[in-house]
């Protein structure tokens, strides 16, 4: 590595860095290009020479930078953030320039002794109970499918991990109609099967009846099936819905399921004192999920797992070859035993300057002018008896749609709003289907957003809105 | 984000980063902490108040880097190195500031394009087959458990997924007696079973032999048992051996398995047309994996998984619930239906910039710059009587130990070595055991080894090792 070259290079990076932060607001927020645009303009091969790094970055400008989506942007506001923040940032840069591989303890003692810490602080600063022990995974999706493995492997004695699905059981999950596709798409990698993923009904606000759950399980036990685990969403990605964690720990206890808790957005609210009776129950929970890489001010990706029995865990993963067998093994954390993947980042890095950057304090004051924008914007459609809300607003996620006078096909005339909102380029948000409405959704969580930004942006939905209407009639 | 505060520090930090790669060869290699050392002087709670970055950096620089185990230093030749270059680090930078969550096309264009673009660079680079596709995935792991679980669908007509094992099935999957760790651990996340892992016997050279592959999948049919997928490496772990893929493929066939190259880290080596003999049949196989994490310069985590047959991997993965519908998904890749994981980071970024940088002559040149390394290590080593090189070097690993005269526990002699070696902070090596014999693998693959390490390396080696002898007599 030529030193020189690189100091160059990387300060111009910096440079390039921020002054992306600061002009991101005038990219469009979502990309204005069509499928193959970006591609047509790439070469077909590989070059045989070298290129500058001024070449590399001109292309980079024109061809690469015209079909991103600002996921930084403050008028990102569909799906759930990608966050990120000063000192994520650079502690990524860190991580980067250390790039060491922590499979093992011995293969970066710091990495795994300040993962451990870092994980200790983030169960205590989200008041979750001290039995629990985290482990940093790189998606919810990773984790959840360690919690259903888990499930799988202790509930048949890690006979399955051994002998395959031998004996012919079959086994069922439950989560709300609601859960999320990772939960889907665990039980599938598992062997499971969709088909025994049972939907358990929601009520009016989209949360799991837990009276359903039990029948369910009932019901499942008298056909034959033998009921595994159950996966509780705290905050939905629809609508943040909050299922009963508590009522539903006591069925899981009752009939000896393992219980996942799928906190990946919502969590980091526990931060907040105020919002803590969300995760009550959580106590009696095997497993607990939250992305700071979603609303943490952490660069994705980083996954936060908390289990309450590590051996379930370690013993669903763990398997030493003699080429990584190491004199420490019995006294110290290898994460590889921790999850699917044998490699892993040095992500505990970014997390621990986060939480120092910001200090708790830091954090909780984000979060509360997130719920603020959040409730103000929820007071404008309220207003408005042409905007609906369409699901309890718990935390920064409004769903809501256009209901004008007169309009009979609501549901093509949001998705037509939804369409011209974010081709506009001002703004970027998502949607989804509420008892068969096509539904906006609209989440203040970005590190930057700011009051002036929803302003402007509510501005923009009811001129928007006002014009498609008049475009009609 | 204040932009001014952003300047300084990650200015500050590239400086920081520079001055690490000048000096990194003066840190031992192998941190020196003993379990728990790290942990003990980090605070047990998170702070109340943000702290500043001069604080953070000298906790940083007091508290974690003497942890670290150094894996960028040209003296670190253990397991298989987890590479890094000047324009990877950089490129590492950019996908940080961007932030992008490539989930979906167009969640980020770009990435997913430059994805696609990057991958056929990548394939006809290495002299893959035209009708090979490629993704990013995080590590091999994942990739080998993407591998499982297609064949185990595609065998099945995609009812596993659907209803999970329920006819009762037992299935198999074959691999050499050498195969990686990852490989077992998804047979049993796939829900086959440890027990359901055939290893192959494997012949003097440690490659598999293909006539017991044929015996064992013949004796599994007779057996009532279904011959789902077979794993062949190219580059075994403990020595790099080099199973025979094209033998391997005829059997796969006519036996209808799924037929699943790991050629994690041999498979950079096929940049050299001289090398390509290492893979011969490749083009009947039906997926590949090669991690340019860890010999292509390239930071941890990067794998390139190609696969014949898209639509078997696509139909493994893809569901999509009505939050993750978007207007182009018949015309574009969506790479979350490609993987495990929903979100996805933006990794095509560092590997466009690596291949760019280097051009393909660069990395070439680089390669067998390695390759020479290790020819001449190994001659030293074939110099004296009283080492022995204990496997075939077809790359840069060689394998060897000490063999004194008159010594009769020649296992904890050189597992003393190895740990004296290591202790010293000079180096940095790992080990595996060969027929019984506990033995030294030196890898000679970072970026920036020079053959004045390597000269170094063997002096010290030779003087350590005649050290304990002499201690012993
Ligand atoms: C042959 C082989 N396959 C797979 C792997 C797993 O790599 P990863 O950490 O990317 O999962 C390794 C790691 O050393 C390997 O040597
Ligand atoms: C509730 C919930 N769970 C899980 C996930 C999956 O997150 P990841 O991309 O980290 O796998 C999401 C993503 O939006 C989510 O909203």
């Amino acid at each position: 590595m030529n030193i020189e070259q690189f100091k160059k290079e990387a300060h111009q990076m910096v440079d390039w860095m921020a002054e992306y932060f600061e002009s991101v607001e005038k990219y469009p927020v979502k990309a204005k290009v069509k499928p193959g645009d970006i591609k047509a303009q790439l070469p077909k091969e590989a070059p045989e020479k070298g290129e500058s790094f001024e070449t590399i970055m001109e292309d980079f400008e024109r061809i690469i930078m015209p079909g991103m989506t600002h996921w930084h942007s403050p008028n990102f506001y569909a799906y759930f953030p990608g966050n990120k923040s000063r000192s994520s940032v650079i502690g990524e840069m860190l991580t980067t320039a250390l790039g060491a591989q922590c499979m093992s303890w011995i293969t970066s003692p710091s990495a795994a002794e300040l993962e451990e810490t870092v994980m200790e602080w983030l169960r205590d600063i989200l008041g979750l109970p001290k039995h629990f022990t985290g482990v940093i995974q790189d998606t919810a999706s990773t984790a959840t499918l360690c919690a259903i493995l888990s499930a799988r492997e202790n509930l048949t004695d890690f006979s399955i991990n051994e002998h395959g699905f031998s004996t012919g059981d079959k086994f069922t999950v439950y989560s709300s109609e609601h859960v999320h596709s990772s939960i889907d798409k665990a039980v599938r990698i598992a062997g499971i099967g969709s088909a025994n993923l049972r939907k358990v009904p929601v009520d009016q606000e989209f949360a799991m009846i837990p009276d359903e759950l039990e029948r369910m399980i009932e019901q499942d036990i008298k056909d034959g099936f033998k009921p595994l685990c159950v996966v509780s969403a705290v905050g939905t990605t629809s609508t943040t819905a909050i299922d009963p964690v508590k009522a539903i720990s006591h069925i899981a206890i009752k009939y000896k399921l393992w219980h996942h808790v799928d906190a990946a957005y919502a969590g980091t609210a526990l931060m907040l004192p105020e919002m803590r009776w969300m995760a009550e129950g959580v106590e009696m929970a095997d497993s607990f999920v939250v992305n700071p890489h979603k609303w943490m001010f952490t660069n994705f990706d980083c996954t936060a797992y908390f289990v309450k029995d590590t051996k379930a865990l370690i013993n669903t993963f763990s398997m030493t070859p003699e080429y990584l067998k190491t004199a420490e093994d019995q006294k110290v954390n290898n994460y590889r035993d921790w999850g699917i993947q044998l490699g892993r980042r040095f992500r505990a890095l970014k997390l621990w300057f986060v939480i120092r950057d910001f200090g708790i304090n830091g954090m909780q004051e984000k979060l509360r002018n997130h719920l603020e924008l959040a409730s103000w914007f929820k007071d404008q459609l309220m207003k408005r008896p042409d905007f609906e809300v369409l699901a309890p607003v718990h935390l920064n996620l409004i769903c809501f749609r256009y209901v004008p006078d007169g309009e009979d096909d609501l549901n093509s005339l949001n998705q037509k709003l939804m369409d011209s909102l974010n081709e506009s380029g001002k703004m970027f948000l998502s949607h989804t289907v509420l008892n068969d409405k096509y539904t906006l959704r609209i989440v203040f969580g970005n590190t930057d957003v700011e009051r002036r930004h929803v302003e402007s942006t509510w501005d923009f939905i009811q001129k928007t809105a006002q014009q498609l209407t008049e475009a009609i009639t």
